[in-house]
């Protein structure tokens, strides 16, 4: 069966001193160890250790073989989205980026997807490099829960989805920038209930600000499973109902309407939580996502599926029909 | 059968002018209007409206026979806590508060069960309110989900949960001052994304910071059936499992250890939620709470919980017995 884990992150293994450069900023770089691991640096903090597997294509393909997984999507890490930074500097760095992933997938056509990052922050430089990620075989792009703690309801972003959806470019919502963040510090709390929470406020937000009712064909996904909207819709929906006045202010039709209209990754760690995502959504809008090659993603890709008696098409509605139909593409470019 | 609603608002008709007195913060304040309602005010500016059954402990009685429940546990609203207050003053403020509800459980012995709020900012003066919260007959007290943005998990609180335990006084952790609620003023979003995100900030910390460990006759009970923490517990679980360096470091025992030792209320407005809940919880471990008077509540008092066709045993554990456990308190006081 074919498996595409759609939710995976990737660097380059140079990356440029940005900071220096340009002359600002806690952009990321990278020091390379004799381990053959590197240390992020954010401006002259250490973020987090990286291995090979950030970087090094056949590495990958070899990792995933163990799980006959075989196509990645590829995306950066959220860290580098640089959204603070001066538009044309973020659009800089953006190319860069785009331009390595762009490079793997010619290489790799069968075994590598790939999606872009464009600079939110400028709503004409984003279209524009936008265009450039379609052009240079990209399949869509990864964008945060929020903009500079903008939510993704603000105007400015509507042109940005209105092109993704005029050009056929997926869009993957994934967390970051938390809220809270400032306040717990400790126990990896932004991770572990920071994140979640994101998400919830980017599908909230593109519901509510009535993104998805105006663009009925934008395919987005969003990760973590959608991290706590889900289980906690019967609340959203009865805020909805019980004060319009506050919620339906933008759009009039209740969030559970859009179930289905957007896809959602399986990462769970949880059985029977992915059994209630698929009751909600449906296989053919959930999608085998990891969040490799992280120690908090799921690095089984989805092995705990196989564990569930689900019947034979709804894993493979997981595994790879949910993913092809988010970016549009033919199960047959990749066998 | 005996129908305990364990999470219930209420406050005085009459709120002393606070700001006025103390000579500075945004105290509530009542301004009664002519239709019978009233208008909390925050400072000069208007927070919320209320009706009557928001003080009048007749006409919530009579409220609730409509849903055959015939005892509520009453707690004062979270944006009184006053947390930012000076320590004195927010005790004089919770003194006022829970005198009031203190009168009320001796006036209507059968159908009212008090909670208390206390000055958390002061481990002291909390400490002191706390046993005179005893002395009066209240039986636990109602805290917010973060002091003043510190955690749950800091040193100060730690010695307030263990006279809580010494005293045998229940704590209802309600959330309040939400993350991110700054940039995301739209949508409702700080009830319906942040309220489930404190809440689960809240068990965590209690969790990881090894409260329950160092505690474990602490009765604690949980708002909104644990907001996003136990839908979220596979993320939570496997971040401790991959990262123990950052989320282990003040207590060894994995997060799900910890389920069954608190409570958590049945306010999901979801009945698969629910389910799922119960299964993770036991029936032991979930109360009938409704939020009750504010519209995001359950005003229905867990009516929807006679449509899942639950073992009539796991009904009454959960609209009787595990509150009686969490308060430990004897059915026969109420019948």
């Amino acid at each position: 069966m074919l498996k595409i884990d759609m939710h995976t992150h990737i660097l380059p293994k140079k990356l440029p001193n940005f900071a220096e450069k340009f002359g600002y900023g806690d952009f990321i770089f990278l020091v390379h160890m004799q381990d053959g691991s590197a240390n992020m640096m954010q401006g002259g903090r250490f973020f987090r250790n990286i291995k090979a597997n950030c970087w090094d294509a056949d590495l990958r393909i070899q990792d995933y073989a163990a799980f006959d997984t075989q196509v990645q999507v590829v995306c950066t890490i959220p860290v580098m989205f640089s959204y603070w930074a001066k538009p044309q500097d973020c659009l800089e760095l953006s190319k860069f980026l785009n331009d390595d992933i762009a490079d793997l997938v010619h290489r790799y056509p069968k075994q590598y997807i790939g999606l872009g990052t464009i600079p939110m922050q400028d709503t004409e430089l984003a279209i524009q490099e936008l265009e450039r990620c379609k052009a240079i075989g990209l399949k869509g792009i990864q964008i945060g829960s929020n903009i500079n703690d903008k939510n993704l309801s603000d105007p400015e972003f509507f042109p940005i989805f209105e092109a993704c959806q005029e050009l056929g470019m997926a869009v993957l919502v994934h967390p970051w920038n938390m809220m809270g963040m400032e306040h717990m510090r400790k126990y990896w709390l932004p991770w572990l209930v920071g994140m979640p929470a994101e998400t919830s406020r980017a599908i909230c937000s593109m519901i509510f600000g009535g993104v998805f009712e105006r663009l009925p064909n934008l395919r987005v996904n969003f990760a973590h499973s959608g991290g706590s909207f889900l289980p906690t819709l019967g609340r959203i929906t009865h805020g909805y109902n019980c004060r319009p006045d506050l919620v339906a202010i933008h759009n009039e039709k209740p969030p559970q309407d859009y179930l289905g209209q957007f896809w959602v990754d399986c990462i769970t760690h949880d059985p029977k939580l992915l059994q209630y995502v698929l009751d909600m959504q449906g296989s053919k809008r959930v999608t085998l996502g990891s969040d490799y090659p992280f120690p908090l993603g799921d690095l089984e890709i989805g092995a705990f599926i196989n564990e569930m008696n689900l019947p034979p098409d709804v894993v493979e509605d997981i595994f790879c029909n949910a993913t092809l139909e988010w970016l549009d593409l033919k199960k047959e470019a990749f066998l």
